[in-house]
């Protein structure tokens, strides 16, 4: 996966993920502040249900066919995973990666299971997620040896974000609902896809002159390029949210905005999406 | 204990452990989910209590039983800590495992006692839990001197199994009863047995080659086998779960799937199991 | 940056935010514990927002000034990031220093928007704040290379602070109006002031003999005299919480101190201050 | 304080704390949990506050005579913190130890404030003691330069105690009167009162051979030994605690163990002791 290509494939995943998941967050907990003004129309329970299901059964395809990929693209082990005859281990690489995706392909099991059937509690999702993310953290923190000092600096900004998103989605187990919560997350996925982009970008550019891996000033700047990044992830969520948010009330059109802020029970807002879901 | 079977036994331990944990809170869980459908008869209380009785003194028999094979097995110390002619300490090894041995026998003794006396809040089960698990983490951590490259790595990946654990019960303390948090960790239980036998596997092969303990790739390989391990554990403890939910509902007879769903408050459960306790 | 004033100017924002805060804080908690005696016409719904609406709006001024300065002031980089001709990253240090102003600026722009249009949750400005922190402490941890050692170990110092400050800004996400938290805050921003100050000094003495930035017993001092910067803090957040908290009693003079002691519901203040604000 | 009464003497102190609290939290929680049967005339809510006072009055007064001894014992630095003459600090080891007395005795002075005035929350007496321990973990954290490697470890033990101690005693501000964080915290203010007298006898013993400092498995056996400190903590602990309940109990002497067993509403005790103090 050494190549540009390698990683803004899993980039766009991820951007993917974090714009639909903010989407998503946003929509429900606009409905869940306006339900004295009727929004349940907007996203009944079982539409929800709905969304989820379709939402996992494509987190489960594309985990399938990642792991397919590793596995038979041109370069790949072919599901062999020891040459006895040379003694070597089969592309490594590929079976990690391909590990990384078993895990968002269990996370993404687990929750069709659990929407479909009510056989776990519902947290249980978040709680795969976060075993997802902390498992991509750990591979990539062990997957770093002998690499040039920006390779390893890039990576290592990258667990930032990848333990970031494991640590919110194990507090959501217990905060279920919590919008901020679900937005930090979602911020810390898009950093996430954009970093990998950026990565790409630095370490394969696919035109124009190499980067210097060893010069410190790259460091610096790249590190500085990572909170900007950090931005650009918090604008795009804020953003979306307030489109989100303003959509939702423009389509009740039942209350002036004055009388609704006196209306909404802020911050008193169910903390659990459950009874509505 | 630097042996195949040295490291077999205790992962065999935590294993059975992992696995009785998994069926005995999903029974309980079961239980208080179809409360209202007169589950309960399946376990009482007094009967719930008195397994804990049980399981307890199987813990402090084999923690004894342990603590006396570390000091008087072929090569102990035989309760000789220092030997005053050669000035060297005696068996360093042997009683640092029985140290360990001795606070899981101390926590099974205090849930004797907290089962059977009602002399100390419940929580303090999980809190000796902890500490178990966390005196055998800080032990493992100061122990691993002077060793090979993998022999290190090997053991360092445990510590993720047991500080998890010991993290995970100190969080019960605080959220008794969340099945989630107590499936995670017979999770980490189960994947800390596996990986003993995994360590047991690698570093004194039974029968075939010997590995190269400053392989870089074995490294990376071992740490994606640790990966795979705890998709085994989770899987493991799923497959548990599930059986034992649908043993549970079988047993009961009583309602519809469908209407089920609509009477069982779900994420409302009792989110303590003291009341039944 | 690396000058006298350079850190001298941080400081004296650090100082004035944290003693205006804790003023701040100070008031709201008396207000809400002396409602029952009518003390809300002291600080009513409408005059705290306009307070908050000030104060961020102070905060975004001094961000955008802040960041026009690093630019433009006599040797920035002029919005030009990097030197095509000679091949260099323009003045990384005043690009830097600009991101952390960025993420201060971002944080008040954000309140401003929650406070006026309660178009999102207000435990955001938190978690804002609580990001600006940890970017500014993010930044600061890659910003050490290849300095002398009482350099780095003085701005290692200061990471405390500012961690501290990003963790305790971020648990009262979930406890909001926990005078205690807020206190914390206001403790560990003054300590931050404080601190820039005495590197100042200590890097950069205005008169007197230089330091020797490679003694340890300097090294020794510095981190007790850390600490001593710690109670100073306490001490003027204590001093004017008792000042802030003497003159709202005194102002009210309605019961008399014992009284008072008995009508207030010590502990079980509303925990947030949500019904108030 | 490099010798053996210099870590004697602190650890004699600790150990007094830990029994002490020991003795106090047990006894205010069995008074709560058989309030019903009228043990609130062992503990009143005035005598409660009574004892909070002399024992604060106690820890500042030994905090300020710790604070002058280090200052004017013999070798002490006498108030003076730079020789200019020789232009080196003076005694640093001394100020150190002081600022460590000096957070002990703001935290009592804040205790003292907080139970005779009302002045502040309840819960600012245990953020004030995780500050105080914190520091001197702090202070130990940065004292450790240029030892021998068995002074750096047993050192380096130490910190697990005190930081355990600072951490539990920050959960404490959340989860007040909470008997299991109580007893953990005075388990872990045990431990260090008796690591450091074990630090005095292995640093500088005070009859004997010495240690050798350089010898690894003499650190393994420390490490282990650490353990024993734990354990033996924990067993004066319980039996403090069992005492204090069974002495509780037989002078309430009104109702038989088996139906206090069915009154008394275990686990749903009341979580804070604010109620009754």
């Amino acid at each position: 996966m050494g190549s540009f290509k390698g990683h803004a494939l899993p980039g766009s995943f991820f951007l993917v993920a974090g714009i639909w998941w903010t989407a998503k967050h946003s929509l429900w907990y606009a409905t869940r502040r306006n339900k004295n003004i009727g929004s349940t129309r907007l996203a009944s329970r079982a539409s929800q249900r709905r969304l989820e299901i379709i939402e996992n059964s494509v987190v489960v395809f594309f985990s399938f066919m990642g792991m397919l990929l590793e596995q038979f693209a041109a370069n790949g082990p072919r599901l062999q995973l020891y040459n006895l005859g040379e003694k070597h281990w089969e592309d490594l690489m590929n079976w990690q990666h391909a590990t990384m995706y078993l895990f968002f392909g269990l996370a993404g099991t687990v929750c069709l299971i659990i929407h479909t059937t009510e056989a776990a509690p519902l947290a249980l999702d978040r709680l795969m997620l976060a075993i997802a993310f902390f498992n991509e953290g750990f591979l990539f923190f062990y997957h770093l040896h002998g690499r040039s000092m920006l390779d390893v600096h890039v990576h290592q900004l990258l667990l930032y974000a990848i333990f970031g998103g494991a640590l919110v989605a194990f507090l959501e187990v217990f905060h279920r609902g919590n919008i901020l919560l679900e937005l930090l997350r979602c911020t810390l996925t898009i950093l996430q896809g954009s970093w990998f982009w950026q990565i790409g970008f630095t370490l394969y550019p696919p035109h124009g002159p190499e980067w210097d891996l060893t010069d410190h000033s790259n460091m610096m700047f790249i590190t500085m390029c990572y909170s900007w990044h950090l931005a650009f992830a918090m604008l795009v969520v804020s953003v979306l949210y307030c489109t989100v948010s303003c959509v939702v009330r423009s389509r009740l059109k039942r209350t002036p905005p004055m009388e609704m802020g006196l209306l909404k029970p802020r911050e008193r807002d169910p903390e659990s999406e459950d009874e509505i879901l």
